[in-house]
């Protein structure tokens, strides 16, 4: 048989936005292949209709449709490289199909079409995992467990990440994350996705109780958000802020505060280096005699790889695949509900910015106290 | 005469509270010394009264009362170490009194109370300044250069700062800054005033368009603020964060980040080292070909000393009162009117702790809507 000739999960990739770097990760990885690619873009007269190339990769077919990658009974599991508004349809249609689902993140454009994807993947039995790829590095399971550790560490007090690129003139006026048809979240749906991923991370996937839009959102002409950010409080006094832009310099940061130790990292969506990512602690920090400064600094760890992280995470899914597929266990929850919570609090940003969140209420308040008066000469009246 | 023969700023202190650093600061200044220290405080038995001891430091004269000390013609400026709530009244008296004036930080409880203090330094022709050391280090100028450099830092588009340290049970129960009737602004005041300091400082002392408490602030049993932060919102697209704290480990960070590059420190209120102070910064930062990682990763700059911060502190103080006594130099009032932007911004962050700023107005609109809802029922009874 074919399956047992070549272990590897045989995935089909649909559509072709920045494709290149999964699939490299694919060809590069032990446990996965690329069996095939769809492709409906429309294409300039230089590239072939139905496929887009990516350098050094090879998928052993090419589809000018998704709907006939997902007729192929060889495709394991599909990775859904499309619009975010596209993820929806796209996705469940695979998990029906009983084809695996990775989708590119943010995996939908609001809770309500991810759950679509998420219940047609429980129905089907198959995994689900969105492309959030630091949360794979090992690094970032290092900075998990000092987040952990109640000595060095201690209750997580305050959080601040900030995830933020300057985009090209192209990309402000041709990128899917500029049109509102296709990725109507913008910098908050990109870059946002990161910085609330990383604060919920950080937070052991409790909810925050309260989520509050800071002032200043930039919208681009179409309405598209460009930059923003927001507090996220939590129960025990954790309170948390984040802001993302596609219109200033790149900043990966993440700051976490507890009341015993400090995190830091600078890259922590994707490191400076890809053999080598750093993560700076700090425990129990204290003024000097004489108030002649502080200490410790934050002292760094470097964690070495031999993987770029979206290895890493094409090789945990296939783990999963694999698991299912021929040991019969179970999906791991664990992602859907990752992608889920992340998804609910980029959807209560959305709507406090909607809402003109972390405005001050004051002329409400005046308002309803002329109102009230109002009603009093009324009932004045009346009598 | 006395006055040639030691041109030395003569230097009265009133209080005691943290007068340990400042006091050899001037005992080791070649531009001041420490003429005389007064004290009204309640005493244990061990201290003998009106005198709170300070190692290594003698003063010429020690004073039981504070209209003592102000009364010495000899004393050319006073360092006001008293509690937030006697700023106010015995700074202003003695400005009125010919005596230049530092001001322990926060000057003043509220705006309105620094003013009292600068329009009495005004009256009387003599300098003002609070005592924010890290204004003062040479790194301070070497990192508002980088936010200068419109090349390399282009315009400022975000910025998160984060001073704070947890504090003792004993601080926590007899410090004044946990006392409603002596530093109600609790930490606010105090790692605060660095937080919101450090943000009008790289926003070229404009003042913000929007202040707006973050939710989670968290009061002790006196009501004085233990924890809080706020968003700051300034023309230009240019929004800012920060969270300060008398319950987590020590932290001061800083970071900005403008259209070109970002600035990092961690220690900016406060170095590491007191002779070593680092700073980084990136310009141009980009991703690598394949997405392999990005670059440049920040660049560390160290600015060596061979004093402390709180020294450049009170010789720039010394020498702007030598020119006004010596050369009949007006006072510089680019610190009074840092003093009275970031008193300002306290306010405005307290005003909006206090009208619980950052909840969202949901509720208020809803109630709104009721009571428009109410009036014309009533007028329907009407006619």
């Amino acid at each position: 048989m074919a399956e047992k000739a070549d272990p590897r999960i045989k995935f089909g990739i649909l559509g072709c936005i920045s494709i290149a770097r999964l699939a490299r990760a694919i060809a590069s990885s032990t446990s996965a292949t690329l069996h095939a690619i769809a492709s409906q873009q429309q294409h300039s007269a230089d590239e072939p209709a139905g496929f887009s190339p990516v350098e050094g990769v090879a998928a052993k077919k090419l589809y000018g449709s998704y709907e006939e990658l997902l007729d192929d009974e060889e495709v394991d599991a599909v990775y859904v490289a499309l619009p975010t508004s596209h993820h929806a349809r796209w996705a469940a249609e695979a998990a029906r199909r009983g084809k695996h689902v990775m989708v590119e993140k943010p995996p939908a454009l609001d809770l309500e079409a991810l759950t679509e994807i998420v219940e047609a993947c429980e129905g089907s039995g198959v995994q689900f995992m969105d492309a959030t790829m630091w949360l794979h590095h090992p690094r970032t399971v290092a900075m998990k467990a000092f987040l952990s550790d109640q000595e060095a560490f201690g209750e997580i007090k305050e959080m601040h990440t900030s995830v933020t690129f300057k985009v090209s003139p192209s990309f402000l006026k041709n990128d899917v994350r500029v049109k509102p048809d296709l990725d109507a979240l913008g910098a908050l749906g990109d870059a946002g996705w990161y910085c609330i991923g990383s604060i919920l991370w950080a937070a052991d996937y409790r909810l925050p109780r309260t989520v509050t839009a800071l002032p200043g959102t930039v919208f681009n002409e179409a309405g598209v958000i460009m930059s923003c950010g927001a507090s996220l409080q939590f129960e025990g006094s954790f309170v948390s802020t984040f802001q993302c832009s596609f219109l200033s310099s790149m900043t990966m940061d993440m700051v976490a505060n507890g009341s015993k130790g400090s995190l830091r990292a600078c890259d922590f969506v994707l490191p400076f280096d890809e053999a080598r990512a750093s993560y700076y602690t700090s425990s129990g920090a204290w003024f000097l005699e004489g108030l002649a400064g502080w200490a410790p600094s934050p002292v760094e760890h470097a964690v070495a790889t031999d993987r770029q992280q979206v290895v890493f995470m094409v090789e945990e899914f296939s783990s999963l695949v694999k698991g299912i597929k021929r040991d019969g266990v179970k999906p791991d929850l664990k992602w859907p509900e990752i992608s889920q919570k992340t998804q609910l609090v980029v959807d209560k940003v959305k709507l406090s910015i909607d809402r003109g969140g972390g405005r001050q209420c004051r002329n409400l308040i005046g308002l309803v106290l002329l109102v009230f008066f109002a009603i009093i000469v009324n009932f004045l009246f009346l009598l």
